[in-house]
């Protein structure tokens, strides 16, 4: 089965080379093209950069806790060598995803001055780029560590765990980073100095556009890998604990990864070879291609392994809900439908009203995923058990790779789009990477809740692992809702992503705020600049907002790490199991919300901007401006942050399990 | 012990009588001061009138499905009876409250003609009537169904059924009232047309004060008396299906209850009296009075009944986390402190931050009231068992009769205020009432975490007291958090909060959208109205928002009791149980953030409007007036009807249980 995995993974990293070396052979624009690029890749990677020590540091401190607790419990120096290749295997997915991002970017916008297909193959090779390679290193490092520890799963879950850390920095850091350079930009550029989104003279608008690829790159890639190592390493947890199911219980989850990544390159191709008519059909084509492979080669894998029907419908479950949370979150964010074209009518009444709407739109929004997250946990348990949940999990993240391609080449289209305007291409050439960035935006939607529907799936294999852990050491652990311990988890764990997503929801103002204050002084200072005779300095607040950003970024990851080992410690292990489904029950709901607000707020602005209810310069177009900003940090920075809080609790508390069990 | 609550229950009805004849004598203003109160007074009668018009057609659907199905369960006709008295009693309570309220507005205005010990003094009259008449309509409505049932508790849950649920409709269907005519008035007039609040001139200022009073005293009254109630129901149903604390299980509560009606009504008596200095030290005066003689007459009582230490602490603890609770809210939401001061300073960058900041705020001050509930709930626990929880639950209602007078008081003073601004008093008059209701902002933050806390300990309760009811027709009825209809019940539980809150954040701005409407047309159609020559066409505000809001209020009442039927009838009595828990974990989280979110948006504004970063008419005031609109419907709609929420879909599920029992 390690052979399977190892096979589809340097596969999956042969493609990337090759989508990477023919896409590198495109032209890199004009020599300011160039100079923006290069300036974004230098912001990018200095951000990066600093990120990674920090990260590093905690990494080696947690490491060296493993070992030095390895004295009393089964979790060691094992561990924690696992918990730091996963940790290096989710930094080296960030950096290379960064890297070939950025630069395609100015080639993207470059090739949209031959059209639209042109332009649509470069960006997506980006996106492509970015998920195999993701997918590829996930199972390479898994494969390495499976190998190293011959199955020992106490190690294993360190692997899953280092790359949840890691993704839960990234995402806080990178989050923050990103809209707090938005929410500046914006603020004392459109609203204050009243000049276009992506002026040249802004001087935080290179920020911006590394704050794309810091935030929605890096961060997207290291949140999907931890899901994906989590649920198939779920899976491998619940059939070595709970044992029935024998190695074929272990080995489904490899097969399948292993098919999956093979569906997804596949479909990789269909979308850059297939005869365009719109890019979102091309990308739509992919995604159908590698589902259908998916669920052909799914369903002779589980027949082969003996599980039949059993294991087969949970897996075609997980995958189902998965589209069905996107085709949701298109429903309720893109301005074609009812929803957010009603939320459009509210700016009419003013900012107030429309923000109220539009969290009111994000928390009705809610409904219909958990509905479908319910049927499928409750017919994947019903036929399964525990396992089920576990399978049905990875079933959504089984063809990843592609989908992660789809959501990541939205931050390179609309790089491409930014450096268009800011080097002074022709309108067209805009009008083209436009259009690419508008199907950026719908995919970045439907990605939000795929990611979020994953995160709750993977959490809930993780939480289900860890109490089968649990049942190993203690046959008789009880986790009845009348133990006052498993309560009391239950209301703090559900208190956990309000208490989060304040710390960066404020994190985020925190930064803007400061960075606000820098691009004021700097059109007062810098002569010339508002008239664009003089260049604004760009890497002051580059340096400013990495600063603020990564300062920002400590505290909510020591809460994560730090509160399931307190309760731990303090209540008892059947209080962690509350905590966790506490913090589940809420992070879902306002991980849905937070994304579906923001999305929608986001395209009910650009609804106005088309020409409705007066369009442009109205006051109905500036209220949807607010909300617009409003809407930012909680689609970009709470909301995907949430998906990583309540996994890396879930996975903090399995790795720990043989530690809590000491207190049984 | 039914004779102890018909006592205490008669004394403070009597109590209410003396005040309210005392506070009639007084003056009731100038005719033009008469006329607005009328107009209030009608309007607040024609709204509730039509609320309760629809309410009782509910009512009578429900008690008729109760008798129908008496057939197969012990859920019968005399259940349906308790129902439909419960339902009266707080109607009756709702009408009363609501007649000495809005009588007392003028007189208070009024009497701040003759200084601020006069106004307080007939302010506080309003408030206490509303307080003690409510925990003395609740106890003789108890006795009376426990007379008549003798003490057969399937029948007496229905007593708080009834209460619950015209609590549910009350605050649904009031705080969209209030809030869509508040959001109506302000956006027209403070923002479109630049006049001051409460300006005559406006069309929708009367139906604003109308929402003060139905809202903010009909609304918190039937939502405490709710809680007060099934504090009390569910400690007796505990004691009588767990069946171990015999006879004097079930009179604790009852005794509890006579005691602290009477240390209110102590209370409010030195509030009243007691030499002025200052309104809060007044009012915090008979606060502190009677939680000590509660405390000293809980030991002694406790004692008697040979509970001792075991039952006293739970007692306390809940009435000390009470305390707490309101202590943190102050803290976040008042400008006296930093929270809120810090929040003023960030309007400077304009409303999207201003509002990012409120959320972060309201989310993270769920912290502290989550670890001092979890605290006592703990503690209880471990002394007395489910018991104790719901003891420590009514520990933190026993002296509602003062702490609700507290609360209520302040739509009166910020009515007597209106009243006084329409009718052109001279400015210290203004001065005197806007003292007179700085102090009601703070109690009503303080009484808001308070109604939180205690509709949290009071569902903790019911959840307790319905699954020892399960527990007796099914010894092995087990609650695992493995098991898959709990977990499903978890996340659709959780979920019910988001979309409740969705349907009444929503139906506020849908009704606001068509106030704005009517008062724009009103300001272009009425010729002089803007100059003062002409009056506003009250009346169809009032009937406008009315109409929308009673319209608005169906939905969200009906899915709060749909939702258990249904998981009951389809996944079982677990899931029913795991649904609860999820409502309440995320029911409890969302109440406190939506209400501290709203009030320190409030108090915000309020700070520059004292003349911080550059006071009125700066952009930074601006951006506060925008985040204080957005969050005057979170704090007084959405916010308190999720107390009711998480409380109904309890004692329904609590109601029910027989019939779910056949599920088993």
């Amino acid at each position: 089965m390690i052979k399977a995995i190892v096979i589809s993974a340097l596969l999956a990293l042969v493609t990337v080379v090759i989508f990477t070396i023919t896409a590198f052979r495109y032209p890199k624009g004009t020599e300011k093209m160039q100079m923006l690029s290069r300036a974004i890749q230098e912001g990018a990677n200095t951000f990066l950069r600093r990120e990674f020590t920090v990260i590093a540091l905690i990494v080696a401190i947690i490491a060296c806790v493993f070992t030095l607790i390895g004295r009393w419990t089964e979790v060691n120096w094992k561990t924690a060598i696992a918990f730091v290749i996963g940790a290096c295997a989710s930094t080296l997915a960030s950096f290379i995803s960064m890297f070939i991002s950025t630069r395609s970017n100015a080639r993207t916008a470059e090739a949209a001055r031959h059209g639209l297909k042109r332009a649509l193959s470069i960006s997506f090779t980006g996106g492509s780029s970015t998920g195999l390679s993701i997918c590829g290193i996930a199972l390479l490092g898994l494969a390495l560590v499976w190998t190293i520890f011959k199955g020992e799963i106490t190690a294993v879950n360190g692997y899953a765990m280092g790359a949840s850390l890691v993704a839960l920095f990234a995402r806080v850091g990178g989050g923050t980073f990103t809209k707090a350079a938005d929410m500046g930009a914006d603020l004392v550029g459109k609203v204050e100095k009243g000049i276009p989104e992506d002026d040249p003279r802004n001087p935080a608008v290179i920020a911006d556009n590394v704050g794309d690829n810091v935030g929605d790159v890096a961060g997207l890639g290291a949140d999907l890998l931890e899901s994906y190592v989590e649920s198939i390493i779920a899976t491998v947890a619940i059939s070595a604990t709970v044992g029935i199911l024998g190695e074929k219980g272990i080995s489904l989850p490899f097969y399948l990864a292993a098919a999956g990544l093979i569906a997804s390159i596949i479909g990789c191709i269909i979308v850059k070879l297939a005869p365009l008519q719109d890019p979102q059909n091309n990308l739509n084509l992919g995604v159908y291609v590698a589902s259908i492979l998916m669920i052909i080669s799914g369903y002779f894998i589980t027949k082969k392994l003996g599980f039949g029907l059993k294991g087969f419908i949970p897996l075609i479950s997980g995958l189902i809900a998965g589209l069905v949370i996107g085709w949701v979150s298109e429903f309720y964010t893109s301005n074609k439908y009812k929803p957010t074209r009603n939320l459009a009518s509210y700016a009419q009444s003013g900012p107030a009203v429309t923000i109220v709407q539009g969290m009111a739109l994000g928390m009705g929004s809610t409904l219909l995923p958990v509905i479908t997250i319910v049927a499928a946990v409750f017919i994947s348990y019903k036929l399964i058990g525990m396992y089920g949940v576990a399978l049905a999990s990875f079933g959504m993240l089984s063809i990843l790779g592609i989908t992660l391609a789809v959501d990541s080449y939205g931050p390179v289209a609309d790089n491409a789009g930014g450096i268009a305007e800011m080097a002074g291409l022709p309108p067209e050439v805009r009008a083209t990477t436009d259009k690419l960035d508008a199907v950026g935006n719908t995919t970045a939607a439907i990605g939000k809740g795929f990611a979020i529907g994953s995160a709750a799936f993977a959490a809930l294999g993780l939480i289900s692992a860890y109490i089968s852990t649990m049942k190993k050491y203690s046959p008789d652990f009880k986790l009845s809702l009348t133990d006052p311990a498993l309560i009391c988890g239950l209301i703090v764990g559900g208190m956990i992503p309000f208490l989060f997503s304040s710390l960066v929801g404020s994190g985020v103002s925190k930064v803007a705020f400061k960075v606000i204050d820098e691009v004021r002084r700097q059109f007062r200072e810098i002569p010339g600049l508002f008239e664009g005779k003089a260049l604004p300095d760009y890497k002051t607040c580059v340096d400013i907002i990495a600063r603020n950003a990564l300062k920002r970024m400590i505290l909510p990851g020591v809460i994560a790490i730090v509160m399931p080992v307190a309760i731990g410690l303090l209540l008892g292990p059947s209080s962690v199991a509350g905590l966790l489904m506490g913090a589940l029950v809420t992070g879902l709901q306002l991980g849905i919300q937070t994304a579906n607000t923001g999305a929608a707020l986001d395209n009910a602005k650009k609804y106005i901007e088309e020409g409705h209810f007066g369009g442009k310069g109205t006051e109905a177009h500036k209220s949807a401006v607010i909300g617009d900003t409003f809407g930012d940090p909680l689609k970009d920075a709470m909301g995907p942050s949430l998906n990583i809080l309540i996994k890396l609790m879930s996975i903090i508390s399995l790795v720990l399990a043989p530690l809590f069990a000491k207190f049984l």
